[in-house]
């Protein structure tokens, strides 16, 4: 049994067939075919030959974006392939065009192997001038996006990593203002340690919290772990850092979710539905901020949360307040990449747009803390960051 | 110093910075943003990943042509790489949409390579529905179309040689019956034996013409010539074919271009411009056809050609009468080609397609042997013969 909104979007899906489409910007008319096209195009291709920067401001590669990805984890479903995950960047590229005017295309790859994909990509480059991965699984996601920076003049970014980092930490600034907390006392959770938690984790730290926490399936992230990969051993470098000092301090922290939240302040979830407790926010401090940005089923329901005591609540979804959405992110950063001919998205330009896009809402409160991705203001505040 | 067209054509592409855009077939508001994004897309691509063949009918592939190209052999312009092609490629894309209403995405590759060109076609596959290669020099373009045409499901095409030939064969039919001339009896000259040439005399064979004579830079292709590339001693095989039985036959035809076009009836050039001169047409049988191909100029003007005796002159150029221009193809051979879920365009659906095509011109005359491509009925004609 689907329900509506599946059959309204497979229906809808089909009538369309295919929600993007490629227009020329001009008529095509045998005047101006002479211009656009041979004899008069030779002009510009010569021009770019001898001036290869000309290419951003005389062919469509200045606003166009690649929307790249191996189909290894779509959305909720997981590793369903590049065909099937090419809806959802066909989706995005109407966003990137909607919101913030930028020309996306989607580049769904038929290999999952990360040399194959940097090889590729980076004889794409000509085509473009930046490249949004998407929906790629960890940990190679990692490997790719870091080859790709290194070898590409254009900007690269992963965007479930940076641009998902981007808006949770906009709207947890806001959060913590209406919680009357500061980011350097606060503990702070973060359940999943895939692309996004790792990101937000390296976001948060680097823009001040300094009591973070991480959670997977196999528990708490510390040191004295046995059996991590490379990337979790960098992880627990990073967080939970008493446990680094001193294996008996009070705030170090083991076992599983429940015990990491006993005494936390902040819960980001980016795992799966279900899985936070009342019982087990009702363990944290008083007060505490929920970010349960599982889709499309929360790690708990908004009003779960508020009847165990939490202030502040934040989904992924459109149906309650204070939704966490990467549309939020991608459209202004590229938007901004390309305007200001950035080579590079950093984290600290990242950490500026947060607070650009955090200072849209005048006043927030628990229901109040992040602006809506078509307000008008989201993708003009978020470019000016990026620079 | 640069003419009024090269200055006006630099100036419109700097005004535009692109000549195609990529928009959204539908309006994307908070509630459709569901449908066409999380959460709804899910069911689309859950379907897709069950129902691979459902990508074609879901997504923008079933309309979604790539025009790649490695910038070896641009226009007239040569080696210039893919920055410099891309400007093309885009007008090409104008193209598509504008004459068969097809999507068309110019991708541009940093390499030349051509076991990387193969690999990273092959690893976009999923992302469109048919593969133009446009601009790949000769011999490379052989083998990189050869092995993609084994390896894709979906149908890829060098436009440079197939639909170029398409388009020549199409106004021959016609000249020839002008001049009331048979195929299986007309002696034919093709001057150049890149790409295009090779496929003109590879298609004209199919079609029954007999007496084919391939001219390149060294003079005559025959079978007794030395030094000659595996693919000249193929073209060695299959045309000049007196040469082949007897050495000595009258028709055997060795020597440069003027020796070979004594008593010929149809000039081919597909070479450069100039190189045709009026004491050689003088030396062809009595009111021979000219095409002279070479872009911007041709390798023997109209007035020129006439006075020497042309019954029927063509070239590439949009101001003299009867212009072969590719432009003839393309868009109604793939517009069939995604239409009828062609796998593989053939030679004798692209004969088809030339007859189709011919078949506009009720009758022919010496000015009058092909139509315009803005005539509404060629894309029509075309895509119908591709199936």
């Amino acid at each position: 049994m689907k329900n509506d909104i599946q059959k309204e979007s497979l229906a809808i899906h089909k009538k369309l067939r295919g929600k993007i489409e490629i227009t020329p910007k001009a008529k095509l008319t045998k005047k101006s075919l002479g211009l656009f096209y041979t004899p008069g195009v030779g002009a510009v291709s010569t021009h770019i030959a001898e001036h290869p920067e000309a290419a951003m401001k005389m062919t469509l590669r200045g606003n166009t974006v690649a929307v790249v990805s191996d189909g290894s984890a779509v959305l909720g479903l997981g590793n369903i392939g590049p065909l099937a995950a090419l809806p959802v960047m066909e989706g995005k590229a109407m966003l990137f065009k909607t919101l913030a005017g930028v020309d996306a295309f989607p580049i769904v790859l038929n290999t999952q192997d990360p040399d194959a994909i940097v090889e590729i990509v980076k004889a794409l480059e000509p085509s473009f001038g930046a490249i949004n991965l998407e929906d790629i699984a960890a940990p190679q996601c990692f490997e790719i996006e870091r080859r790709l920076r290194e070898a590409l003049k254009i900007p690269v970014m992963h965007d479930d990593q940076h641009g998902t980092a981007m808006v949770v930490l906009s709207g947890l600034i806001n959060a913590l203002l209406v919680r009357g907390s500061k980011k350097n006392e606060v503990r702070v959770v973060v359940n999943g340690a895939g692309a996004a938690g790792t990101a937000i984790v390296q976001l948060l730290l680097m823009y001040g919290f300094e009591h973070i926490v991480m959670v997977d399936s196999q528990g708490a992230i510390h040191n004295g772990r046995k059996g991590m990969s490379d990337e979790k051993k960098h992880l627990a470098t990073i967080t939970n850092r008493f446990c680094h000092i001193d294996e008996e301090h009070v705030l170090c922290t083991k076992g599983d979710l429940r015990a990491a939240l006993f005494g936390a302040d902040v819960f980001i979830g980016v795992s799966k539905g279900g899985i936070l407790k009342e019982d087990m926010v009702r363990a944290m401090n008083p007060d505490p901020i929920i970010f349960a940005l599982a889709n499309p089923v929360p790690e708990i329901y908004p009003d779960e949360a508020k009847k165990a005591g939490a202030l502040v609540v934040a989904t992924g979804r459109s149906d309650f307040p204070n939704q966490i959405n990467n549309a939020l992110g991608f459209p202004g950063i590229f938007r901004g990449a390309l305007d200001h001919g950035v080579t590079e998205i950093t984290d600290t330009m990242l950490v500026r747009a947060a607070e650009k896009l955090a200072g849209i809402i005048k006043k927030p409160t628990p229901t109040m803390i992040i602006p809506s991705p078509f307000d008008k203001s989201v993708v003009k505040a978020v470019s000016s960051a990026i620079r």
